[in-house]
């Protein structure tokens, strides 16, 4: 083994490193070995990504509900309903990177016959990242979409002050040629919850316009957070976008939606019945797969070419800064917050597997 | 004939006359008797439900298109690829009206068998609010969503000068038991365009956040509207989200995007190419359908029943403004501007069809 880097402030992982650690952390925490390696490879994809609120931070919050016995460890996934172009599986609480690496599964081999695939899920849990499902029918030559109830209420209705609404999130990811995937995954609030948290851990201030407090003014301290809520992108837009989300992922499926949404931050024991869906959009029942990318890499490069605003180095297309770190972390590892880095080396001890180790 | 109320400010028109006045105009035009008929249906529609700018006020745009040859009045619409879940339509430059009425009709038919259904247009023109098409699957107990691409560009990419993107709206129609469907029309960006052309009309300033000029100031007086470009919903997101729209329904059907957009205030003759989309969802599919509507009513419920900020007197769902416009104009007609009237009744003695008649 290569001795750790002495500087934990620039220390790197490895992608595969990252895997091994969650993989083996998680079945040491009991999930069978395919599933645990499913779950850490996907995992390890989404710090890959850039999505770090979703990647191996998440790993410490997983094992409290495991071990406090909130989700179950050999669940069966079924189909529960099926028509030929959808499925609704039921996740058995299993660990959400199951359920939806096998919804997408599905969606992608029904868009091969219906042209469109939709799979929904209920009783799913947290799987990571948006962009890291609606990527996966990419490979197939197909569009990929992705929608999720977030598993905490941040939002109150436009007007309001119970939160009723979380995030949810909405992803799509859209096949080019030459060019890189056209990637959105964006929460409907304007700041994800995971941001907040984020600003908290480094102690900064929040900008104007994440959140308010009951009475409608600014909240900007981190720390106070559950003293306000997340203000929903395009005000009552936004609120109207995470509310069809919410009943598209969550309350067709038969999943929890508005009061029924387990605050998984503060219970680690009640099924979060969560819900998501994934939809595949099949490019060849459309016509010819490369005039298609063709068309997308000219509207990237008109958008790319666009004249810019005073001060703007360059227009960037929705994935290209999560391709750009895919690129620079599979070059030269992850890094991660020394306060993480401390917390992992701790758990890897307690669970009796190796440290992670840097590059 | 009832003589017409002396005063124009109040007068009121049934949506019967509005829907004879748009049919008979339509068909003085040109169009065969039976879509005329659809299209005054669909348009008066409009007007019920409160998109006044996509009712009534489009009869004279559209005519000045239909006028310089720049729409086909007698188009063959055929569907150019088909899968059991999907099917692309050539519109073949007819009403989009016809065009998005035959697509709904299919992507209904089409969730029937699969569970979903999409069928995506090209080669269609502006076919009235979004809302219209998304609402139709609602009587077949199915959800409806409906992307568009708009038909002028407004909006630069984030960061970007060049007007490449249009306020591509997303609407999405979803059942409910004993509550009123809930119903989101939104535009891609703050303001549709059509309300800046309202303030232009009357006179008024326009909040800030609506517009900014070049220099990425806030542009107020919608005189100047040229001069600037629309802010998308929540910034970048927004962005993303018009992006996507127009990928979803212009791109992937070879329909107009980007620089290819005909902006149709300026050119009443180049074949617009719009691309539209519209999806039904079969709740039956996903199991039993008034179960899934007391979910729903129960979300309705929670969410109004919300706690509210200091000064907001109710909370309002996505659609039920809408749907109260809907039931006050059904009662008591329709009030058109004074001005609108006065053009509409110019054009009624060109065309040799009797004029408008208030209630």
């Amino acid at each position: 083994m290569k001795p750790s880097n002495p500087n934990t402030h620039s220390a790197r992982f490895a992608g595969a490193e990252l895997e091994r650690f969650i993989t083996q952390a998680l079945e040491r925490l009991g999930l069978p070995a395919a599933d645990a390696a499913t779950t850490g490879q996907l995992m390890a994809q989404a710090e890959l990504q850039g999505s770090d609120g979703h990647g191996i931070i998440r790993l410490l919050p997983y094992a409290r509900r495991i071990r406090a016995g909130g989700l179950n460890l050999t669940p069966t996934i079924k189909v529960v309903q099926e028509r030929p172009g959808m499925a609704l599986i039921d996740g058995d609480n299993g660990m959400g990177h199951l359920v939806m690496a096998r919804a997408a599964e599905m969606a992608i081999e029904k868009a091969r016959i219906c042209g469109i695939g939709w799979v929904g899920s209920q009783h799913s849990n947290h799987a990571g990242p948006a962009s890291l499902y609606a990527r996966m029918p990419l490979a197939h030559n197909m569009i990929g979409l992705y929608f999720a109830v977030g598993n905490a209420n941040h939002l109150p209705p436009w007007g309001g002050l119970s939160m009723l609404l979380s995030t949810n999130p909405i992803a799509v990811a859209v096949p080019a040629g030459e060019e890189p995937a056209i990637v959105l995954d964006m929460a409907t609030t304007v700041a994800a919850y995971g941001k907040v948290k984020a600003k908290a851990q480094r102690g900064e201030m929040m900008p104007e316009g994440w959140m308010i407090d009951r009475t409608g003014a600014p909240l900007l301290d981190p720390a106070r957070a559950d003293e306000g809520f997340l203000m929903p992108i395009g005000g009552y837009k936004g609120y109207g976008l995470a509310l069809i989300v919410g009943l598209l992922a969550g309350t067709l499926n038969g999943a929890a939606m508005g009061k029924a949404v387990v605050d998984f931050n503060k219970d680690d024991v009640t099924p979060t019945n969560t819900g998501q869906a994934i939809m595949a959009i099949d490019l060849s029942a459309w016509g010819d797969i490369d005039a298609f990318k063709a068309r997308v890499d000219t509207l990237v490069r008109e958008l790319r070419a666009s004249e810019r605003m005073p001060g703007v180095e360059r227009i960037w297309l929705p994935g290209e800064q999560s391709q750009a770190k895919r690129m620079e972390h599979a070059a030269h590892g992850v890094a991660l917050p020394p306060a993480l880095q401390k917390q992992l080396a701790a758990f890897a001890q307690e669970l009796g597997i190796p440290a992670l180790q840097a590059l």
